[in-house]
């Protein structure tokens, strides 16, 4: 695979709200974005640092894998995952596949800020649970 | 707090022979560094994806904390700590202790690579394991 820079980290949060402040505190720059995505029960929050973003995201539903995710951690929050970008994220993906590595999307879907992002299977990618994006739009 | 990007991602590995070939396919690049860091019980390698470097550690002794964290997370690694770059690192962390941080470190110490590092305790950091890094190499 030959992704160009890591996208953004994505960290579990429990509240947003309480969240947001501390990290505009930490990274010096203000949550640019805040956006609900439907269909993985979630409410994203953004920063940029350097190349990358950093992406809050609040569990909208207990169904949803954030709430599970701060389940498992003991009711808190956590990093949760690393999106790295990629150019023809198909390629990537079936690169991916052809090397035996264990995809959860097999084919991309939409994702926040308008991107086409696909997840690699944690079990295939050293416990690290691994995004992939290409923002076609560009 | 003004940290200029995300200096590198720090990932816990139950064995870096195991792990540097998988990332290595991954970033489409070789590790460039493999360094032991004696105070903090592991061996480290290092890749570069744009203007980020991933950290793989490995304890050295069951008394590391990336020991600890493996055996906390069922025998598995995972992401274990984001690292900011900063200028002035003694200034960022008195900035961060005012702002009513709990610091890990109160000053910087040496880490892998000749940089200055310290932690933030991830009670105060919304459960994500944070380091301050300054190369005053520069």
């Amino acid at each position: 695979m030959n992704p160009t820079h890591i996208e953004h980290i994505g960290i579990a949060v429990t509240s947003l709200e309480e969240s947001i402040p501390f990290f505009e505190q930490l990274l010096g720059t203000k949550c640019y974005n805040i956006e609900e995505v439907v269909d993985q029960k979630v409410k994203t929050a953004f920063f940029k640092i350097g190349q990358t973003k950093i992406e809050l995201l609040e569990p909208t539903s207990p169904e949803s894998t954030i709430a599970s995710f701060i389940e498992k951690n003991n009711g808190k929050g956590g990093m949760h995952h690393i999106a790295f970008a990629v150019e023809n994220i198909e390629g990537q993906l079936a690169e991916a596949e052809a090397a035996g590595i264990r995809l959860i999307d097999k084919a991309p879907r939409g994702g926040a800020e308008g991107l086409s992002i696909a997840f690699l299977h944690p079990k295939s990618t050293c416990g690290v649970l691994t995004e992939l994006c290409e923002d076609k739009n560009k």
